[in-house]
């Protein structure tokens, strides 16, 4: 019998202590022992929950207590969380996470702790939620040269898109239907501004690549400027608009990576991953494209990773020999503006001025367009040599196009 | 240093000998120890490659060299592929291998040997070619009681239907195109009659559901039948034909698995899977619906696979926990025909005989269809109730639909 601490009885938390009591008899077979939650770290008392005796509020008790030898962290954030699991490593217990944050940006030090400790440091939820791609990525594509990561990360701000795409709602009906429905929180900034998506991206890039890529030296957009007009304009052109964090090698021993809105291919297998649903594209240089899909985050899929890490770290107490990347040189991050794209540009100007600037490029018109709205595609150019080129014009909106 | 020997020496045996050649760095890096291919067994001399010099005729060149500890076994069927995987594991080297009809025939026993002599037998390249799709299962989703999983699986037949689909090409000449492209073979039986296909289905059935799946047990159509007539009324119905592997839990203990043509809604993701691409998709009662989709076959591909398998075993010379399944018990896989489906069909037969036979069914027409044609979707009914209600009618074809 393995006794575990769960750390955090909010979403996530509650749906990894379900699960594990559903499924308790597979999730034995599995992990070919016994997996019981002993504590469950919360602020409130829960009284209400079929758990409420689990609860405790001093994670003293959990680091004190050697029965346990697997503490999940689904608390959030880099505060408490940043705490917790350093004091749960260095007290020998392996530690599981669902914490983007906290992965992304201290994933490195928190996996060099555990290897130290000859313990796991496990985080499969923290990308994709319940779609494997953690594994995926660390053990069944270490054959390839990985050249390139992107995807659909983030639930919350695919559903607005998909809705303002399927059903021509405007993003500030979408968002507040997300909000109604418990896919956005009350303040979305982190989905909707991609910040969510770029910590996901960096983990990515962390793993595909082997070295650290700090959240802030990855240029993030989100979709708060995408508008109607511009889902219209990419439908007519054969695209719809998603948002996308992308990690790519730009050369030398660099690498690229942002999260930004893209037009996409209908074609493309991934501008068909609608909804709240994630999908994640990996290139290799043996296998080609390979693309993960399933839900990237709610109760049970989430806890769906979780758990199977909890699993994964039941069968191996000793430190798992995949997960981990290095330090990386000042500058191997390169700036995302210096990769030639092609654009989608919507502006309001004269045909005059769009040809005197930016040469031979294809017009796209749309039903209801006021009549100096122009919209284009560009040849590939940086979006440096964009901006410049677009320099007095009214700019609305300019995506890059996905290749 | 470690070493191993490759047992074949045709696409994928040499896709394996290039990739190993030419990520030898990384590969290196993620086994954390070099691996160097030091024989290949072949039948010719393969003078003309730069491998040429690694090329032996002996197996017990290698059973009987101590230095060997990792044999990937890519010769395919059951003769000298399952003599030397026996002998090779008997003689202490772990088995890697890419080769659908031995592990869905013998891979319970041939894991067993494993286990016992503490060793690995691997086979993440035979279900979906370089697709991550064994390790995601086994791994992975391992929190989950998993209720189904299905797939296009073979990825020449749904090259034939893909030219069929979108080309308006008879079934006669798609195949003729994937010969010539090398996507079939020239006795293309095993590919296109379902064979290849229910291999596939059986190693996912005896890992998603823990018990060996004969393949002989296996109901199993292929793609001959399929008519344009039928890619033509799908089309009016919103939905495409694809041929798919599918395994189902059925009630109690007991699960069906069969490979037949499917008719799948234009808006599931899977449908989008075209051309030689694989998908697999997983259903548990945690993670709800996930998606794998990659290259199912191809030199390279298939070696992105079997090489990582090759860093796994490396990594871990002892035994994974992870990789077996259980005899089942007779009456275990239940027929796949007393499963009540809709099916899509199409008659010679008058309005009035179908009317009365078949009660209310959806009818579907095409242009240039015979006077006395016609095609109808019906309710949910098992194939024995179908097959007798069209009893008297000259039936043109039947096909499942999934819901």
């Amino acid at each position: 019998m393995i006794k575990i601490a769960v750390l955090g009885f909010g979403t996530v938390g509650s749906g990894v202590v379900e699960v594990m009591a559903e499924n308790k008899v597979s999730i034995a077979h599995n992990a070919a022992e016994e997996i019981e939650v002993k504590y469950i770290l919360a602020r409130g008392d829960h009284a209400e929950s079929p758990f409420a005796g689990l609860v405790i509020h001093d994670f003293s008790v959990i680091e004190s207590d050697p029965e346990i030898r697997i503490v999940v962290e689904v608390i959030g954030g880099c505060g408490a969380a940043y705490e917790y699991t350093k004091r749960a490593l260095l007290a020998g217990k392996s530690v599981v996470t669902a914490n983007k944050e906290l992965v992304a940006r201290h994933g490195q030090e928190l996996i060099a702790i555990a290897k130290e400790k000859n313990l796991n440091y496990l985080f499969e939820a923290s990308v994709g939620g319940g779609i494997p791609i953690i594994r995926p990525i660390t053990q069944c594509l270490t054959a390839n040269e990985i050249d390139e990561v992107y995807g659909i990360l983030n639930g919350t701000t695919n559903y607005i898109l998909t809705q303002m795409i399927q059903c021509g709602t405007s993003f500030d009906t979408a968002l507040r239907q997300a909000q109604e429905l418990g896919y956005a929180e009350l303040d979305p900034t982190a989905d909707v501004d991609g910040i969510d998506a770029c910590r996901k991206t960096c983990i990515l890039a962390d793993l595909c690549f082997g070295r650290h890529v700090p959240p802030d030296e990855v240029k993030t957009q989100g979709i708060r400027g995408v508008d109607l007009a511009d889902v219209a304009y990419a439908r007519a052109l054969g695209y719809k608009i998603k948002l996308l964090g992308r990690a790519l090698r730009s050369g030398g021993d660099k690498i690229t990576a942002y999260v930004a809105p893209h037009l996409i291919k209908n074609s493309s297998l991934l501008s068909n991953v609608d909804g709240v649903m994630n999908g994640i594209v990996v290139h290799g240089n043996a296998i080609g494209e390979a693309m993960f899909y399933g839900a990237g985050a709610g109760k049970r899929p989430t806890a769906s990773a979780v758990v199977a890490d909890v699993i994964d770290a039941a069968k191996h107490f000793k430190a798992r020999k995949y997960l981990s990347w290095e330090p990386a040189a000042p500058g191997y991050v390169t700036d995302a503006d210096e990769m030639p794209m092609r654009w989608y540009v919507r502006v309001k100007a004269s045909l005059t001025a769009i040809g005197t600037k930016l040469g031979n490029v294809r017009f796209v018109t749309r039903r209801g367009a006021p009549p100096d709205e122009y919209a284009f595609v560009t040849d590939p150019m940086t979006h440096s040599s964009l901006h410049e080129s677009l320099e007095d014009m009214e700019v609305l909106s300019h995506y890059r196009i996905l290749d």
